[in-house]
């Protein structure tokens, strides 16, 4: 198993401003999307831990540099990885390539875990095991 | 009272697009603003309704016609009214306006009454009551 | 050749609000993928047609209806229709239709050609010729 | 003359995501306005950098973190500091505030000075005397 997930986006008008590139803010959703798309690589949907273990997995953190720009119909890839894993607290980091594999941005999230009340809790066990494999080795 | 209720929102960079205008979709979100408003000076918070009554007002159509481009950093206007105001469904309608006055589009919403479930149900009594004196006669 | 496009997105965790579905106003972000596809379908990108041609779709007018919500991870089809084609403007129809083929929502989108300074003019030929095939006729 | 500028804004509903709180990424596009707002203060509209100069900002780090949840209709301050100022870049920090003044979230940014191509250029010496005045000394 590869110790990352890619998943692409293709950029929308929506996506851009004024200055004919990518609002930087966006760059956040789509480090989302990466996160999204790990987890059903790792066999569950995010969506179902949230409805059925009421489990939330919630932003602390977040960080991005943005390298080069994008533009309006480009296709990315968001490469995302699993930096760190605890009992209550995970770590992803992500890059953004071009279509020639050049790296458009990087970036990093913290997350807590919780449940529906916003209570830090941990990470239910079956969850846990089927993203540990995930967890960045050397790549 | 008034018919109308505004209030004005400043173009924001994310809301520009690589046209170098406000992208369109940005004036539903304007619009919600202006029910936002309009409701707070009808003497309630639409979140205690939603949090207290557990009463939600869903759209269910929502049309935009767009006459004038607006840009970053211009101040607009957005004039909310109650077009219809019945026991379960209520209506609104928008115009945004450049600092100027003029007309930089209008729109129309239209909302169903609904509980935490998403099932239609009555507004609550002293909610109609309130909003009541801003459905539009001639103006 | 089909009479409409079909494009497939998959909700984003930032395209829904607290009620727990999607805010409405996504739903214009995504005709705009819809046309995007479109055209692509007809050969070409609109990207080129902004860059090359200074040619831009501008959104004069948009509507939706939203028959049932969506909600977060569903993959929903964007269906696009050019419903009117003529020398300087163009409306487009829509459906977003959920896996199991229910309609979501429906809406409709008025456009207008323009420079790059934002005056009308006429639809190059080659992309006219281009879109024709796609007109509405009954389907 | 504080070091710092405040401005105030009202969570949008489109702001929320279904956790019930402000969606993530909202606090870059907030940080954007405290950015516009502080270059306003010190007497001048980034609009006009743009438009009369070709001289862009353009962000090339983002960070956050997220101490507390915010709601749907909070008031929240933003208060934007000048953290560096050089002639090519320059670092702005953030602090999002609750109208009790609890820390909700606080955030850097670093942008590089371009030209309408997006090559470095120096800020035009005008506005760079301009901001100079608010950089951060202790406050």
């Amino acid at each position: 198993m590869s110790s990352y997930v890619d998943i692409d986006v293709r950029v929308r008008y929506a996506e851009t401003d004024q200055m004919g590139i990518v609002y930087h803010a966006n760059y956040l959703v789509w480090f989302e999307i990466g996160r999204t798309e790990l987890l059903r690589q790792c066999g569950f949907a995010y969506r179902d831990m949230e409805e059925q273990e009421g489990c939330f997995i919630v932003v602390t953190r977040a960080s991005c540099a943005f390298h080069q720009v994008a533009r309006y119909d480009d296709v990315l890839t968001i490469r995302t990885r699993v930096k760190r894993l605890q009992s209550r607290t995970v770590d992803f980091s992500y890059e953004v390539l071009s279509e020639d594999d050049h790296r458009i941005a990087t970036g990093e999230t913290s997350h807590v875990v919780t449940d529906r009340s916003g209570r830090p809790r941990r990470f239910p066990d079956r969850y846990m095991e089927a993203i540990r494999p995930l967890v960045a080795t050397d790549d």
